[in-house]
């Protein structure tokens, strides 16, 4: 029986969230409460079966989980009613558009909702949004972590650890590779990654409709090309000192077609020593991982660091640049194993 | 002018403090405040002249820095005792025998030290004994880090960091290349290196006279091949939850007689993901970086991150595994960055 069993919901039933629930199944202490898409839920303080959920996910709706599972109108809203039970949430909604996640976290916060929340949010933009939400979520009581999944997220936090190295970082490289077998079960990702093609943005990506954006996959032979990605390594290594934003790009290579990376996903962080010299660390990813085991593992790696904040009373924003991911759980705080001496507790309430 | 300045103390001025000295020079928000040697010590609380630091210690002794410098029985004691002056300290002091770092953090716990202190401990025992000296740290408002170096350190982290993308590690392997130049200003260091060798043990290191290291080195064509070493990489990952400690191995080649490395320092992380796939993630630090750029940057960051810590009442002691480092020190707390809700504060405060 694990020390802790951490309640948690997830915002997303799409490619993301479905993989989130499969990784869940080999986390003993972790309990999914609760699951959201835009017209269902499933609801159950006492934990979803976690096979049902997939099955109903893969039947198409979450609102088909035996007992938990109804159709509704605000599904978001029915998490937040649901709060009270939650100790974490797992944003796997749509990065677009660039306010919606950032939104999502302001209901929360005034729903009442006072726990852990992440998310692998991806544009720039949209973990800018998410950062300028930082006090209404520090005053409701939340621990946020932004940007956790692979890149940016495990990627980035990567790059925060190598520049250690350097007293200046020149260029920060990242650039990936991702095969997906079955594209129509990522359809909002690549909805994403088309609007990073030369030629298109945001608007035409939303705009295009699903037989569209088939026709303009064939026309790639499946393969897109993405180059100067608005991706939000940029401001996450900016805002942690690490460089300017402008020294950050990122690219890669997606194959939807087939389930093998095109290129291993790497990053090179450049820069110079103390001494003088300049040289670059790198960190690369093996091909055998896929997207959904870097995205959905570091996700929940910063789960577990935010509920180590969140059980010291550190709440607000983070990025996934600022924390070390935890592989468990931490221990309740009450163990025994951390705590703060009485004397220097009242110094720093003081200090407030 | 940076928004916060931070007084470093620096115990021990061989090849690693005066390394750190050097870097500092490139980080115009740490000031030294005191520097010590077995049976000298500089101290000044508005701030050594770094280059003056330098050159003393090259001469032979900081105890002949012009005016702030001065022969002493007890360096360490010196340095406790002007401990109200300093924010932290970065411990440069010889591995050996284990039990000196953690008897130094003691004794500063008990000298009244409330601070942030950071090591470079290499060896499992050291760091297990650093470990335990968790709650007497914790009690006197000590943030300390541990193995906060290069290996166990920076590369430790990036195992652990990798990590998050399995659910299952099998082996994290850690290989280092070191080229050394000036071997005799790391003597210390390659007595603990001698410890490794087959044959060796950390007793028969300590006893041997400067000659016969010479000798070792000359007969070896200053090449030092190292297997299965005593590193805290294993303690520590093991205490992060990563894996098992007999899963770790740490090897390498440390050649002292060229500042090439003769193999590149990386890291390779065995796991298998949540849909049991076994792959590999690897982090490879960049030749041209030199073992004290991959020691002193990285202990600069975890001194960040502890005072990151302390501003907000995390005491205790804490491994690189654990904590992002960070590029710059933390704002100071009430710059409004960072802070609790007062209804907030008062809850964390009854909990304890």
């Amino acid at each position: 029986m694990p020390e802790r069993m951490v309640d948690v919901g997830i915002l997303g039933a799409g490619g993301l969230g479905r993989s989130m629930v499969e990784l869940m199944q080999h986390k003993p202490h972790l309990r999914l409460a609760a699951i959201c898409e835009s017209a269902g839920v499933a609801i159950c303080a006492d934990g979803l079966e976690l096979a049902e959920v997939i099955a109903a996910a893969e039947r198409g709706s979450v609102a088909t989980v035996p007992d938990a599972g109804r159709p509704s109108e605000d599904s978001i809203g029915d998490v937040i009613a649901a709060g009270e039970a939650l100790d974490a949430i797992f944003v796997a909604l749509p990065n677009l558009p660039n306010s919606f996640v950032p939104d999502v976290a302001a209901r929360f916060a005034a729903g009442g909702f006072s726990g852990v929340m992440v998310d692998a949010l991806k544009r720039t933009t949209a973990v800018e949004l998410m950062l300028e939400q930082h006090d209404t979520l520090r005053d409701a009581g939340i621990t946020y972590v932004t940007g956790g999944g692979a890149t940016p997220g495990l990627l980035t936090a990567a790059a925060a650890l190598a520049a250690q190295s350097f007293v200046e970082v020149s260029k920060v490289e990242l650039y990936f590779g991702v095969g997906i077998a079955n594209w129509d079960a990522y359809r909002a990702t690549i909805r994403e990654d088309i609007a990073h093609l030369p030629g298109f943005d945001v608007q035409r990506a939303q705009a295009m409709s699903e037989d569209e954006i088939t026709e303009e996959l064939n026309r790639r032979g499946g393969i897109l090309e993405l180059v100067d990605m608005e991706h939000a390594d940029d401001v996450m290594l900016e805002r942690a000192g690490i460089c300017d934003r402008h020294s950050v790009t990122v690219g890669g290579v997606v194959d939807t077609r087939h389930p093998e990376k095109p290129v291993s996903t790497n990053v090179k962080i450049h820069g110079r020593t103390f001494e003088g010299k300049e040289s670059h660390h790198t960190f690369t990813l093996g091909d055998e991982t896929s997207m959904a085991a870097n995205v959905c593992g570091p996700a929940l790696g910063y789960m577990n660091a935010g509920l180590w904040l969140h059980d010291r009373g550190i709440f607000g924003v983070f990025t996934a640049a600022e924390l070390m991911p935890r592989m468990q759980p931490p221990r309740p705080v009450d163990s025994g194993q951390w705590s703060v001496a009485s004397e220097t507790q009242a110094r720093v309430a003081r200090a407030f």
